[in-house]
């Protein structure tokens, strides 16, 4: 299966590493990744181990370093224990649809969108599809707000009966950010707020991916504003 | 909705910020953090936008720090030119089931772990389902390892008809880091180095809902080496 870093981008080193859970260890371990001309790009505390000394279970991606290099620099500091390399998520992972509302429809939109992917993850593709069912209107634009925080975040899905209020401004939010908006046909103002209309639940998952996929043909700029 | 820290842990504040894209901008961050007394436990970079200068807008979740004082000591940098509140993706997405295998049988338990999140979630839980439909025992090996680098991630859920070898000793390292994992009833020998084995796709995931809902009583230590 072919598998190529994103387009024009230098290769990511990745490793997971024990640290002494101290106040500067993070600054430490930022130190040492700049001298050896590394640029951190994601940093996730993963787990914490309680005791003494506190550890600090880190799983780290930095730009523009060789893995060995990594390693090399990292075991070098006092504080870190034990080093191992992983795989950079994206590699992994992928570009994630985000799909968020009622669990009866989220359940539905994943469906499609689950299956989809699974033909263009058999294509060399890597798409997951991540959900979180919700209720409320605040609920709901904090979770479409939050997509913009989302490592990897593609696509969301808007999967319910009745939004609009701030879910809405939180759609403008979104899209102004780059991400672009599925919603189902419902009730609500959200409808004037999407790239994209769809009715049926499993044809909005099964468009989701398609609009994401580069093993796909589907064009979400020729879509736009359209209703299905 | 109440909307509880994790136990044991300070509060964390969350921002957003767009930084000049220079090789010491982490170091810079790292340490200006440091100096107030904070520390870094996540952060991505979520969007990178080309240009002279090049920007990375990054999400930042750092404990021991009140949001406001975040806030100050950032916009302080030179090279940084946003910075606005976010919500810690914890207190927005939660505890994240992991559902890896093939897509049919992934959507099924999708189907059930989303129905049974929706009802937790509805008494304010906060549960999400990510799912990825992958086949090939590399593939599938590469998963389940990478499941310890994701944030937030409580619960392993394998879903497929065959899955062995070298799938069952990524299972045993993903346990070893404190990561349960239910299987399907499967060919294979993944169904012996797993904590809970189900026959039912929709079961299992609403077992795997269950296994990390504070609102639930179901409790997977009990259930250990079972089969349903």
């Amino acid at each position: 299966m072919p598998r190529k870093p994103s387009a024009g981008r230098a290769t990511t080193a990745a490793i997971r590493l024990d640290i002494i859970d101290t106040a500067t260890a993070i600054t430490t371990l930022a130190e040492q990744v700049a001298g050896i001309g590394g640029r951190i790009r994601n940093l996730a505390t993963v787990r914490r181990i309680e005791g003494a000394p506190p550890i600090a279970e880190i799983e780290l991606e930095v730009e523009g370093v060789t893995e060995e290099a990594l390693v090399a620099a990292l075991e070098a500091l006092d504080d870190v224990r034990t080093v191992h390399l992983t795989r950079a998520l994206d590699r992994v992972f992928g570009k994630r649809i985000i799909v968020v509302g009622g669990g009866a429809q989220v359940a539905q939109v994943a469906l499609g969108a689950v299956s989809e992917a699974d033909r263009h993850n058999l294509r060399g593709e890597r798409i997951s599809v991540d959900t979180i069912p919700l209720v409320g209107e605040e609920n709901i634009a904090a979770a479409v707000r939050a997509v913009a925080d989302l490592p990897r975040a593609r696509l969301l899905v808007l999967a319910g009966s009745i939004m609009g209020g701030d879910i809405s401004v939180a759609a403008d939010e979104l899209r102004a950010v780059g991400i672009p908006i599925i919603a189902l046909n419902m009730v609500g103002s959200i409808t004037d707020h999407v790239d994209l209309v769809v009715s049926d639940p499993v044809q909005a998952g099964t468009m989701a991916v398609m609009a994401v996929a580069d093993t796909a043909t589907f064009d979400l700029e020729r879509q736009r504003g359209r209703r299905y």
